[in-house]
């Protein structure tokens, strides 16, 4: 199934599942309300004309792993690593498809396309097989990143927790027609030039490795989301490093899955 | 005013304020909700039996300083900090006054006595002034660390987002009785014995100056909490390292504010 958010042109919501190229209604305000019920599948009235928003407007839980591509990790000039390199954002710094990322002009802003897991079961203490099984979809999202306040101290998170900058969706896809196992294309493309391509299963840690090793510490619930770490080709390890400027589009996309697209609207400095 | 949520012997909870040694009760079912509403502060019926728990249950953020006393940096081995040191928890991670922190036998488990603060006002983009106007109050927390897990990886994240491991309250004290830039001593005792013993005012980053900062990147709202930071005395740092062992009663004081006694329950490891 192809799931998302979808929204009128007035602002409503719904959950909605694609159903011969056509957005159908699902009985919830947004995704990860739906995914928190009881899941109906029964597709409800045409949603013409509606489209997808952020999938996931609240979840509880956004947990990103950092360095889990071999490439990105040789490029940081760091060693392949024995456990996930964990770090957490809130669900203000999501963004949804074709909505501008608007961050101060003074600072340093880098491209991290990567693939999301949205989680559809509760999860502690579970191991790989159980983890699986409650993975409830795949998605599309881009841990754009402040690279200068990122590198300001040891810990990511004042980098990478700017809200609304993290854009995800557009849409979810189950499990049954997407394996990141075997292999799907994450690229990112800065005003359509390519600047990063790789493939899923060079993942260090896989989605659901990452999900029960979370999963040891805290609770996972239907709606969260885990970020699976970025490939090789970030702005920051260019020689000259290069960042996003005002105008840019900044397209993230999966195979399998779909194509975020968000443009940079620079403001001065606040 | 001294503020908690309290709860009844069948759980039921109730944001409450101290009137003459008793509490009343406030109209709100914890102390988070009665901040993001209209903060009536009309003392209700006395509630008495009832008892301070976790003061704010459902946080939207919990953001944490690292390093930012003088005498715990050095103890790390570090230089003075230019930028706090930032990283997140969520509300999972809480734990209230009197319960026991329960983890798996087989973890280098730590304390990190702190002074938190509430937040009282939504907040982005502000300065030190409205930063200071919108603290609602400050309580003490322990920001128990998973030592072993927290150093497998560059980010902290994994050794501090434990469930129910971070003990925070009991009460809420606000502004006009304690001033931390005035200083408040902050103290950890290990069953009896003071393992940390530092005052407020030798905060390099403080609490105003943490929210305007953090307000930068990311809206504070009512019921919000930042953690200071903890000074030095923790049980990594020792020679040899000292952890805490299954029974090790916890307790974090901080003077005009109160005293968290939490028991360490080690389980066998999941």
């Amino acid at each position: 199934m192809k799931l998302a958010t979808v929204s009128a042109d007035d602002g409503t919501t719904s959950a909605a599942v694609l159903v011969d190229g056509l957005w159908r209604a699902l009985p919830a305000p947004d995704l990860g309300t739906w995914l928190q019920g009881e899941r109906e599948t029964d597709p409800g009235e045409p949603l013409t004309g509606w489209a997808p928003v952020n999938p996931l407007p609240s979840p509880g839980k956004v947990i990103c792993c950092g360095l889990n591509y071999a490439d990105h990790i040789t490029e940081t000039g760091r060693d392949l690593p024995t456990h996930p390199t964990l770090f957490a954002k809130h669900a203000d710094t999501l963004l949804g498809p074709g909505e501008e990322i608007v961050i101060p002009d003074d600072v340093a802003l880098d491209w991290e396309a990567e693939l999301a897991v949205v989680v559809g079961a509760t999860l502690r203490g579970a191991d790989e097989a159980r983890a699986a099984a409650a993975i409830a979809g795949y998605t599309v999202a881009n841990d754009i990143s402040v690279r200068d306040w990122q590198k300001r101290t040891l810990q990511w998170f004042q980098g990478k927790a700017w809200d609304a900058t993290t854009p995800l969706g557009p849409i979810v896809v189950t499990p049954d027609e997407v394996d990141p196992a075997a292999g799907l294309d994450v690229s990112c493309r800065v005003n359509g030039e390519t600047v990063q391509h790789a493939n899923t299963r060079t993942l260090v840690f896989g989605p659901a490795v990452l999900l029960a090793y979370i999963s040891t510490f805290t609770v996972l619930r239907p709606g969260d989301v885990v970020l699976t770490g970025t490939p090789g080709g970030i702005g920051a390890a260019m020689t000259p490093p290069r960042f996003l400027a005002d105008g840019d589009l900044v397209e993230t996309e999966i195979d399998g899955i779909g194509t975020l697209r968000n443009r940079v609207r620079l403001t001065p400095s606040i």
